[in-house]
């Protein structure tokens, strides 16, 4: 083996450019590292023309990433098109159907085809890497599928969406809204135009749905996490969360329950001392619980184009060097298709945010609508008072389920002196 | 492949004992990770007749763990005896001998003949595991050598040795002085009788030894490591670390610099608001910055049964599935042997407390004593004050040269006010 491995590259926006840069300021170590030169013999893009700053002479240009993926002289086709399906689907299916190896960073195209694509690839020896898929730079799929291989995993939890991390950090340290967070961040290059697959949970649910099929030998199951993102936290509950010792993060999490696996994305109340409440901006870090190893955690960017060239090249030297794993872990055809725990089964304590009119009666009102659904009040925060405006009355309640605290909620937000509608957060032990 | 992977175990403390258990509970997840099963087909121990909880009918018993390594039907030997040389070293000399891999966890071994033995074993083809030699469970070993291949890593450091953490958190969150402290850690099993080898530093030297050969393509060089311990520490330096918003870690760190490769491991002053300040206990963590990842933070247990086993294992599934690696990421003959930077070069900034008598004329000759060496002082702390007793007079340093503030402080450990050796922790900026 010590033949060049020679790859096409489907995509040339910041990442591919950055996996290309990589590869050749670090041709020497690489190819000693791998045993033999990693070569990029084949690109394609939508624009020929375009200058992205990085030596494409001797790649062969193709205009069809999907004729490329079938028709290159390449051993391993390197999909960063994005997108669940379209063009980025094509390039996987015309590299398999070729007989060549994949390295993507496309979490939506495996959180959607995960399964069946581990699948596809296995069954004709063809491999799938994908580190850049989740987490960025920080090499989790390796940690979770190797170097925890020994394991079994009791829980999976994470920060897995850097532009939600940011913003929420931003809030925090500055007490600004939401919008105005979003809208800098969008300035700065940290969060999309169109920012819902971000702010809206869809990017950490899809990093979230490859981490739990790597952690518990699951067919991936995008379909069955509950999917909350963070538009509705407000500054006032960034405030009460400091006050009552917590950080609000989106935190993706991963577990088996005795209904089935439990996938939730969704703003967490955090312990403040912990570990991962310390990870701020955009950072990513995933938490991982074993029987033998105990608790581990892995940080580093989640985004950007060196720390996801990384990632891209980490996999090809893999390749090169003749080492292969099955995709998620286990042979495809022993992921186990698991029963998805409901989230109205979830227990845990809540944080609820109500606006209600500050008038005799109101509270009362309320507190018995709690004890209707037996949920047991922890403590009750009141900021400022008024006789004109409605004011933010803060409620956390001890462990209860998702059943009841909704029936709550929607008796109360059904109350006369009920402004707003409830805003509730779940409170997360770690 | 479908044979089993055959393990000949020499050494059954808790960490062998651990391993076996972990073969034993999950066999048929292992079986499936790994493509074939690992079996335990030989054993090797000093007592026979020790009950040590697991099962190991069908292990061949050896008296000699080198007889073993040489004659059993095996195809790696799992090396848990520990040492720097005699009987771990002669396991490992015959286990090459014999054309068998190696899983082992032994760091000082590996510290001192890492170089050598992995060129021995390259030239046969055959692989030295050793995830668990460096931070426990945390798979950091494979973090470095796979999943941050395509970078060039600027700087390494983490906290190596669980005793030295355990033992400056228990002194930070209580007050107690090293010795009361260890006195406590050696009764609940987290230090040794003999505690030199974790309080000294040589444990956490061995470790970081083996991270810069993997992070800099270096021979393994624990010669060119500078040492020092944390018996020096007092709670009169935890309490002006608060004080000056810093904690004390036992650090290991290396980088390259102009003069060639600094190891360093000894107490350090770091910022109480980064992330591995907040790492406790007998936790470990390694940040790593990469030039394309950026910085990466790995965290986990970083020693005991569970997580020793842990980290054996996934090295025992890579070489069941036929992945390997060059032993320290490079092949062997590849290793530069680095020129050692040497710790007189060392540039940074300084804490020293001096204890010195509270009369005219002392701190004046303290500040000359700066003066002469070109140190300027950013700081000085003085904790109550007497007429009678010496006092603890805390300093803090802008950045200078290791050599100029030794000088200062031989100066100053000479003048006639001066009633203990002054005492100095390098302030690390991370």
């Amino acid at each position: 083996m010590t033949d060049p491995l020679r790859i096409a590259v489907a995509g040339l926006g910041t990442v591919g450019a950055g996996t290309i840069e990589l590869l050749h300021k670090h041709a020497d170590s690489l190819t000693l590292k791998a045993g033999r030169p990693i070569v990029v013999t084949a690109v394609s893009a939508r624009d020929k023309s375009k200058d992205r700053g990085v030596d494409l002479s001797g790649a062969r240009w193709f205009d069809d990433a999907a004729v490329m993926a079938g028709e290159a002289e390449a051993d391993v086709v390197v999909e960063l098109i994005g997108g669940e399906d379209g063009p980025a689907k094509a390039v996987c299916d015309a590299a398999i159907g070729a007989g060549r190896d994949i390295v993507t960073a496309n979490k939506a195209l495996l959180a959607i085809h995960g399964t069946e694509l581990a699948r596809s690839a296995e069954s004709r020896e063809l491999n799938i890497g994908y580190e850049a898929a989740v987490a960025g730079g920080i090499p989790i799929v390796k940690a979770i599928r190797e170097g925890l291989a020994g394991n079994s995993i009791s829980k999976i939890y994470g920060i897995l969406n850097g532009t939600c991390n940011y913003i929420l950090t931003e809030m925090r340290q500055t007490g600004r809204a939401f919008d105005d967070v979003l809208a800098e961040a969008q300035k700065l290059g940290y969060a999309e135009a169109e920012p819902s697959v971000d702010v809206d949970g869809f990017d950490a649910a899809h990093k979230l749905a490859l981490l739990a099929s790597l952690a518990y030998g699951a067919e991936v199951d995008f379909g069955g996490v509950y999917i909350e993102g963070i538009r509705a936290i407000s500054p006032v509950d960034i405030e009460f969360a400091e006050t009552l010792g917590y950080r609000i993060k989106l935190l993706g999490s991963a577990r088996l329950t005795g209904q089935g696996l439990e996938q939730r994305v969704h703003p967490c109340m955090i312990d403040k001392d912990s570990a991962i409440a310390h990870v701020e901006g955009v950072f990513n870090a995933v938490v991982a619980s074993g029987d033998f190893v105990g608790d581990t955690m892995f940080e580093g960017r989640g985004a950007g184009a060196g720390p996801t060239a990384s990632a891209v090249v980490a996999d090809l030297v893999d390749l090169a060097a003749g080492r292969r794993t099955p995709v998620f872990g286990l042979p495809a055809p022993q992921l186990q298709p698991l029963a998805r725990a409901p989230m109205e089964a979830h227990v845990g304590a809540y944080y609820i945010r109500l606006t209600v009119a500050d008038r005799p009666g109101v509270i009362a009102g309320v507190t018995a609508a709690f004890k209707d659904q037996q949920v047991s009040i922890e403590s009750m925060l009141q900021r400022g008072r008024s006789e004109t405006e409605a004011v933010p009355v803060v409620i956390t309640v001890h462990e209860t389920s998702e059943t009841s605290i909704r029936r709550a909620l929607e008796s109360i937000g059904a109350m006369d002196g009920t402004v707003e509608p409830p805003h509730m957060i779940r409170i997360e032990p770690l």
